[in-house]
């Protein structure tokens, strides 16, 4: 059976750098959810969002969004060493939770073995109020694009 | 009830920084975890160990240790806010888990209030084979001396 | 002669953390300008400034500030390897330029040894036209009275 | 008359991340030299070389290399304001100072102006005795290749 394929928006390429690994010669474990959340920044770009439309932009005079997304919870596991020079994979598997809450989870490949896996939960909160509120449309619009299933081409 | 007390060595304080933050104008979240590593090696230092008994040092002519201590799982749980100059108490409570792996929980705390969990888990492995050993006598002391109970003093 | 004694707001310690150095086993480099910057928002505080009266709480609801202070230039000098676990003494140098600019040199010591050396000029601009402004008066504060000398005690 | 084209190599895009920036909604300034040196290295791989042959492993069983590379020197240049999703280009212009040394200049521009600058000198030591020697001469090949000149393309 062919696998399932998916999203182009989904997938994200990475090469570990010099200054990411420690003296252990492998990933300064921490920079794995820097990766993953980088890694949704770039997927919300290639889907076609902006990002000055989605994250706040700090204390500029203008332009500022009205709704937050802050991390509530995040894991990763480590499952083989990442090394400085290593070509990863990363695939985004997004999923809404309810109306103001999704998470993504990150599978990291290198060279065809699953080395890591990460996991994101946001919250949308009010940017003034920073009370819960409903995930902003264009979130919503990347979700939803995000769960169609792509079908595997005939053969 | 008296509540129980905590050994010094489990206690770290830490001063959050400006560029430790966002434009959000709260801590970037894999920051935390950063935090929770750096107040485990604070720990073992205020105990009475030497960071180079512990951590590998790189690719240095001499002295290297033999048993890494790789992550291979972290959490973390953010529940209120943390902002440029929070002052926040840091509490660990480790735990070791077989002969081959511990973890730490620590607790993070600003003004009384909980703030965020973080939980790292550790697997000793040969440097040179990168096989699973035994812990290094040394954080085993650790572990020992950090999970005897201390009783609250009398009053 | 007695060296000339420097004010307590600008002795900072720092103790050198495991991801902070890279494979090579010394600290990856950029990390030492993370830590001037650091150690004057840690000097603010010790001469008793409030950080969040100088520092952008980004897009907070209220009692942002008027003037944010960028950097325009740093620099840094490595002299003698930085590695984990080394106890560092950061003696910091701040220097006013202008009405709108001033700089800070961190000389980095180690066992008495000077290590490395960095320097970063901060500008003052207005938060909200990004237009060059004077410094905010507590800046100024600690401008001045850092750069009262203070006189060896007689023998 | 044209302007002279750059080797391929020499040219790296890079687009700015949430986490990259503080809550004064610009780059947390050190970030610059972090770009700097991981620009670097994805010019060392898209000449050719394989990272795994200059820069240390850590402690590794086997194939660490014999010449560190640490970084004596750095400083950069702020221009204009760098914020989150700006699409950067990098333009390196390495330059051998002496068997032992060379530099980096990196030109960050953004919509075809000039926002930012950094700048890294190297110096060439031995792992084991940390003593000043030559330049890798795989560092040498890329440094010639660098510099020699790429002519415009006749009208």
């Amino acid at each position: 059976m062919l696998p399932k394929k998916t999203h182009h928006w989904l997938l994200v390429n990475r090469i570990v750098r010099f200054g990411e690994t420690d003296p252990a010669g492998v990933i300064h474990f921490h920079n794995l959810l820097r990766w993953s959340h980088e890694a949704w920044e770039e997927s919300l770009e290639e889907y076609g969002l902006k990002v000055n439309d989605i994250f706040p932009n700090g204390s500029q005079a203008s332009g500022n969004v009205e709704v937050a997304l802050p991390i509530i919870h995040c894991k990763a596991d480590f499952r083989s060493p990442i090394k400085t020079g290593d070509h990863l994979e990363i695939i985004l598997v997004p999923e809404k939770i309810d109306i103001s809450s999704f998470q993504v989870q990150s599978k990291f490949q290198c060279a065809g073995e699953n080395v890591a896996l990460a996991f994101i939960r946001h919250l949308a909160i009010n940017v003034q109020t920073r009370q819960r509120c409903a995930l902003p449309e264009k979130i919503n619009l990347w979700l939803e694009a995000s769960s169609v299933n792509l079908e595997p081409r005939p053969l």
